[in-house]
């Protein structure tokens, strides 16, 4: 889909330089970007790549719109403009609206206009489908379900019974958004399983990653705020609340009932037990576990360095000493050393 | 599905105090309890919100009775009555039985009575589905594999050829029972696939969470016991035994041959590994590694604790120090510092 | 399927003693093998096991040779001779070729000869299927997809528009390849999708496991090389490049734009980071982070070890003070007890 630089600049509501006939077809990175392509930088360690880009356009900050010997659209914040820009150069695949002839859809389901479901997918009884939304091949929707306006369901990802999806949501292949929580009561050996008869209710601009999982609530909810961005193998249990525009990466678990704040990040494979609260603008870095509640903004971590396997052996092993190694170092200091204080 | 606190308490096999007529229609919370809920408290520090609840009725323990101003009933363990009276009040959805006009049911495939098949589902040649089983929309059974009676496999779950679910399990969406386990013989630089030839066999009351997977045994079976419990997103490897009633949190992994186990509990994203025994009883805290078997009941880490990144930063170094550090003390014990024992 | 011991050593290349007419119906462990089973030695702390075993014929290095009494296959490396006998011993199920009547095939895709299309399978416009193939039930194949030839896609797996698995690789139920990267930038508070353009690129003989994802590269592709395995359960992100022959177990998760070169082995649940580069034949144990590139082939590891919860607590608690801990060590070795270096 080609834009030339004075569409894409009125469009995204940027200045310019250069030729605004210049026509792009797509975006690369400077290195590989040709004449028909838009790049942008945003980092003035990359600055010097620009001397030698072939690329038609780029997306730079006012302050070194003279680095570029090409077409310069101007934006305070060179990446955001950029991935505006390549969803103009770049939309999303086009799906016809309408019904495959294969998809099981039930008689009493509301479906709104230009709706596309996919082959094989099945949409139960009362679940409502709002204007634009596309239900990919082999998708669920549940009884009673709800999914809004422009939102996607990618292949083969399932909405359980009565879950909520908001408007302009991506929900990738495979994600499963209302199990049941994992809720069981002890009885002797055996454990009793708990109805899980909250629900799923997923806000505006929401990203779910591909093979994530979102428990349905025990009594109430589980609720993703507005703008959350889940990357893939994210497990979110039942009746945990996400503030807007939090992103986790991948293979992130959060457990039960844990509320996390607005604008917070979680590192990959970070985990967050339950029955604790973060506070918004919290970081909490990759793999790291978290096991209270954090109650200031800032970045938080656990774990140790990488070594070689030699040197982690040695230094490991001191680890299961390290409560008496500190004992030993305050016998040192009271003078009296290889007795314990 | 209402019921009066005197049917509940028949049926419960429990004693009750007050108005036996109460109608109860849902479980609540003892905050958002209304006039037709039912609540619980087990801890004897919730006792005093009792004071203020609007419930219709509450299970307690018998000492707590008098606390109550609603009909009580008396259970020893409440927690767990309350599981079970929620099972009564919220029953699972019933399914119609029958085979939806969308499904692919082999014709070779036997059936008991009252099964339902929902729309998209796969069942190949040779399996065996029991009395009351319900396999969910899209849901897909191997050739020759049998799910007992009264289980249900939720929508997209996979039951691979050849193995076993028991009766009264629950499969959550996405779940994936007997791939092929990772079995490969290393042949220079590579890899040779070793065919899977066992099974994936489970016993009754299971729980499997959301796209949780279980591989099929390389030459015998992965075998899960009565009564187990596991979370989303858990692994498990080929030839794992998992003993009865042991429950499993999200993202944990359990590589191949394992051996765990009665009423173990596994905390969320722990791993672990192979060819390893661990006894009845114990207990892994969330995000530890298991690299030995445990041959002592108790509760079991590793890991270190989350701190400011900066504090982290300075710590997480002197990890890397840790061997030094410890002979260094060594030496200043012997009255030489500086000097490495 | 039954070979003859003499069948067997003619095909895999292999030298033999003892009856060549010895007929063999499967492969079993040293202990349970019986007459009609091959078994193999690999370890010599196993040879002893020899004296007793049933097996029908056993594999085992020249040099142990006449450690048994049944006929044996003499091999240099016994355990990838058996993986291979094993093959023949036990093929894949052979899938009818012809496309299951219930299968969803777009009119412009082109298959090649000997495919099999299973129930409930979608095959998008454009995509092109290898002689050979398998699309299992309810996979999926996007757009423009290319599926080499002998390759087996699992039950319910996805392979998105555009991405390309190359010959004779394997596909467990449930892995999704080609869903987009998790590339968003900021903006104020919100997050802005970058479309996802790139592909997933997969070489020959890769082996990827139930419910991994790989995600599609951002502009250029993610690429899998050849004979690559990875369990269940891996989260790939966009632009990462697997060296051949690398192997990971389950759980692990690889951050965007990482490269990882061949052979390497990356043990269960660790996690790399992105934007660094892991050199050759570099062996990561499970649950180990990698946040820094790696230039030196050998084991790395992070983490500390499994301990009572009791001693951990007191450990870790420790190694929060550990910083000042090498301070205060510091001081007594200036024989300044108390005061910091």
């Amino acid at each position: 889909m080609a834009w030339t630089v004075r569409a894409l600049a009125e469009t995204l509501g940027l200045e310019f330089t250069g030729d605004g006939a210049t026509e792009l077809a797509r975006v690369a990175s400077v290195e590989q970007a040709g004449p028909d392509c838009l790049t942008f930088v945003s980092r003035p360690s990359f600055l010097e790549s620009l001397a030698e880009t072939r690329a038609g356009a780029v997306i730079l900050a006012p302050a070194h719109a003279e680095r570029a010997h090409c077409a310069v659209l101007l934006a305070e914040n060179p990446y955001a403009a950029y991935a505006r820009a390549a969803q103009l150069l770049h939309p999303a695949r086009v799906r016809p609206s309408g019904i495959h002839c294969s998809a099981i859809v039930d008689a009493g389901v509301r479906l709104a206009d230009s709706v596309s479901i996919g082959p094989g997918a099945v949409v139960e009884e009362g679940a409502e489908i709002g204007p634009g939304a596309v239900i990919s091949a082999r998708a669920f929707v549940g009884a009673g379900a709800r999914i809004g306006a422009e939102s996607r369901l990618g292949e083969g990802s399932i909405v359980c019974h009565g879950c909520e999806v908001g408007r302009a949501c991506t929900v990738q292949p495979g994600a499963v958004i209302g199990a049941d929580g994992f809720g069981f009561a002890r009885d002797g050996d055996a454990w009793v399983k708990i109805p899980q008869i909250g629900r799923v209710v997923i806000g505006d601009g929401v990203e779910i990653g591909a093979n994530t999982t979102i428990d349905r609530g025990a009594l109430d909810d589980t609720v993703i705020g507005d703008g959350v961005i889940l990357d893939n193998q994210i497990q979110i249990a039942h009746n945990v609340r996400i503030g807007d525009h939090t992103a986790m990466a991948g293979c992130v678990g959060v457990a039960g009932s844990a509320v996390i704040g607005r604008r917070c990040t979680v590192g990959g494979a970070a985990v967050i037990l339950g029955h604790l609260e973060i506070v918004d603008d919290v970081h909490i870095t990759a793999m790291s576990l978290v096991t209270k509640s954090i109650t200031l903004a800032g970045t938080y971590s656990s774990g140790t360095p990488l070594e070689s396997n030699a040197e982690w052996r040695r230094n490991a092993a001191r680890f299961r000493q390290l409560d008496t190694l500190a004992r030993r170092v305050n016998a040192l200091e009271k003078n009296k050393p290889g007795e314990e204080s």
